[in-house]
């Protein structure tokens, strides 16, 4: 527990994650700019990160919310749909690759025993397969929390990011171990109900979408109420309600900001048609320059810009007054 | 040629229609309550009729546009989807039943030729094949010229309305002929484009549409628009645009009225994907009680009153107001 | 009536057309090279026409069923979905230009009436207008018929086929009229049902499908048969049935032969979901070389050719068998 | 590794599940029949169970797919959408409900520390904050793994099925422990590829299908293929490929039977459109009695049933044939 009455005053430059020191996670916060600038305190949990900030004690957290190789992370998801409303308001995207983490001295032929997060595990297997065939592996609450176990000698590698090596008094034995190419995990900061982030022009909406009982064709509404707006899906999961088998909530993120006015008619149109929608938040894609121009933002469909909508709106208002 | 410099003064007080009079649609006309209180002037043609509004010679026109046997009116839907634009302010629904139109003191035993417009001879076929199926017909340009040529002896009966009877010195012989039950024409009051008819709740909405040149799926997408809203259509035909074979465009009614926030958005829709779309505005409907609630008005799909559309967009500012 | 006893043993090679005789009808049916081993029959209406194949009495009837200017001729599409079943065979394309046929001697300036089809009029409209903007318009049966009243004195001109002149004793005074470009007649070779004409790879099939009553979205769903397999239409027109205002069928073209997989699998989607299907054929496009690779015949969407039905169907019977 | 020499001839009556003894899948393994008669492994991890299969080492695997609370097992449905093919042939829904397992003689106030699965933790939050807030919970690697380190003297108390008690030499002091009403796990059985099983009525089918890239309307055209033949989805899960971030493959489950024609139909539109698609099965629905008229089955949308389908191919083939 953070945040006695003494800190309360500092939580506003406070960014808690999800810990140890060490993670991926922190790697991420690091390389946002204001992170040089804040108190950045690791947490035991997903939850505890961001009810930290429910709670006033921090202004953000910072958490996994997606893996390239290992789909999202649930933790995040069901967070974010449910209890007191957070809201996203940055993405960081990093690449994943394991290094090998020993005590000094230790050789390859040494590792006998291997640990690691459970979610690092699948993507270094392949790995593990080819150069110690024979090691056994043995999960860890975390990664870095698997360096802690092999500085105290309880196992002789761990995987983790090599920025930990440091932290632990290990070294790299091994660097850039990542079975599937350009694995990559994405961050969201989380944040308090504000405003949302400022439109870039190469932004991504996330939201929760709650659909109606019994009803087979949900799903396909859900859906044509962005189509039939041009704007296009990045991301759909479904989770679980916990009403019981077979009820979901869709956790969804589309291109394009709340602000887009093709956006918000889809939005709109989402929280005319099902019983519950959370907007969890517009913000800039990382990684996408708003001013590439090479096509990498993806084309906006003809006749769904903002001007499309605005001269549509105006043609409305003459044919209603009488002027079209 | 109607309007000369001394009767400009008089056009604001008169209505054209689709003439010679005695035909259904002077029926039709004269069942509206401000007829009594205008000149009604018959015109030769559905263009005759529409242009004399055009030129600011009349207020409104009278014209067929649907019949429940026949279709569409071709000569009023292309019309209205071309030249100077105008607009609908008001339906009139009349049943359509035709009586034998003679000479007085001629039975149905001398009736050896019989005449009518073209468009009634479907509709009397099994009538005529029944009763007088040895009697030729021959085809006049309206219901009422027929009852014309009759009076002089060119043939032995007509087909028309029995309301023309007196206007040609004949007598209806046979009533209520129709071989279709419910036989019923559609007539539209057009006039030059100004504020569209106050809503009434029981509305309904028409539209030219034009769509993007080999499109295969364009049709399915413009009705998207209309679904994507919950807005049900109520008529749908395709016209050629005289481009070339293969080339149409589409004559739409829908319910509603374009200041109901589903039928605004939609049209809003068309007006953003399509590359042309005519408003041919929004009127009560003809026969249905707005404030009817045994179903003959249809219901609203859930999430799309104006109130949902409210709160929508009420919602929609607090998200991107930070206030969600 | 044709067909008595002695003629019964010639109407297999008889086709009958709409006369009368000098309309582009005939022209259209003289450009199938069967036509000159045929018997060629006008009749007085396309209903005349068609009854006397379902009669026995000719093989087949040309009738016409779409003009790019003036639409769908509903005696056709409406003798076609009702009655006795009769289908499409062949179609053929013929360009629309009209002659101003005269008496030998008539200068242009001595035509003060004239006359035509009622359907081609509005063809003609811009022409009257800029080179005989005082003559009077009257209507006649057909344009041929129209052509044998000036003959008889009846009026000054006529608007017909050039290759009507020699019929009526008329000489064209001027040629190749049609106030639009490409202005064509789209004319169909009807028979009693029997194998439909054989696969070219360019081939279009029609339709007539009724709806479900009150169904708001069911012509959302019929189009969406078709789109589903990746079939486009090629024209889609409502029709009413006759049972009340709001109450249509549909008669529909779509590209492919129902010889083609996905053809077939549409045709059989709204066979099983819509109250009547009636199959009216599949025949070869006119116009439309099936080896050209230009891309005027269209691409076959991804997927949905039938090599890919085949490796579908193989897919699936190995599934079923715990081969797959 | 089980499976030597001397075992393969017992494989085809092993079962594997996920291990150790005493979890929910041993539970559920249990409720089947046949497995009073089979030898049941238990494995460390899911891929270790199906691979067991995979390497003929056992006839099948019993492996958790769902979680009513905690939603997909990732393990299990990435481990069916890669590798060697397995096909699943049975479910089995189990209700979760936790037991808290105590050494003899401990009272609910001596319990001051808990384990269990990292899984469980959140079905029983609300329980262990109302009655022990003050104990501190740590993750065991299952929750038979928990009850077995209680015994050691490690925990005071552990999370896991009452049935496990006995195994481990614990007594249940607390039952039917469970923050989510309803909560329950399904199973599947996976073995090798074979027939699917039979057909009873109330049937689940289980697919991946993987679309194409840089697609957005990708998904709503899966979707539409599913309900352009009126099969209801029950299951829709978003999976990584491994190929990137924003690449995803869809586990999906749909209502019926791969020889349910509008089945069958469906998943060759997937396999006709879409990269890839993997048959995972036709297998019974647990909890579902087939001949249950109560509508808890779902009824099967009009014209899709096998009947109309038969009767629709029967149609097809008379128009090709021309005795439609």
């Amino acid at each position: 527990m953070i945040g006695s009455e003494g800190q309360r005053v500092r939580s506003a430059t406070r960014y808690t994650y999800l810990g140890p020191e060490g993670t991926f996670t922190e790697a991420a916060l690091r390389t946002l700019p204001e992170a040089a600038t804040r108190e950045l305190v690791p947490m035991v949990s997903v939850p505890a990160a961001l009810d930290a900030v429910r709670a006033g004690e921090a202004a953000a957290a910072l958490v996994p919310i997606e893996n390239s190789v290992e789909g999202g992370v649930t933790a995040t998801l069901d967070e974010l749909a449910t209890g007191e409303p957070l809201m996203i308001y940055r993405e960081v995207l990093l690449p994943i690759a394991f290094a090998l983490l020993v005590r000094p001295g230790t050789r390859l032929e040494d590792v006998k025993t291997v640990t690691g997060h459970p979610v690092a595990q699948p993507q270094v297997r392949n790995w593990l397969a080819a150069h110690l065939p024979d090691a056994a592996w043995e999960s860890s609450a975390s990664n870095a929390d698997g360096a802690r176990l092999v500085r105290e000698g309880r196992y002789d590698a761990a995987f983790a990011g090599e920025f930990a090596a440091a932290t632990y008094g290990l070294e790299p034995l091994v660097t850039d171990i990542h079975d599937a190419q350009n694995a990559q995990t994405r961050f969201v900061l989380a944040g308090r109900p504000a405003r949302p982030a400022a439109r870039t022009g190469a932004d991504r909406t996330s939201l929760v979408v709650w659909l109606g009982d019994d009803h087979p064709g949900a799903l396909l509404e859900l859906l044509q109420e962005f189509a039939a707006r041009g704007v296009n899906l990045m991301r759909i999961e479904s989770r679980p309600t916990g009403e019981g088998m077979g009820r979901y909530c869709f956790s969804v993120d589309c291109e394009g900001h709340i602000t887009d006015r093709r956006v918000g008619e889809a939005l709109m149109g989402l929280k005319r048609t099902c019983p519950k929608v959370r907007f969890l938040g517009s913000y800039p894609r990382a990684g996408v320059d708003p001013d590439d121009r090479s096509g990498a933002l993806g084309a906006v469909r003809p006749g769904t810009s903002d001007g499309d909508f605005v001269v549509a709106a105006d043609w409305l208002a003459r044919c209603q007054d009488g002027r079209a």
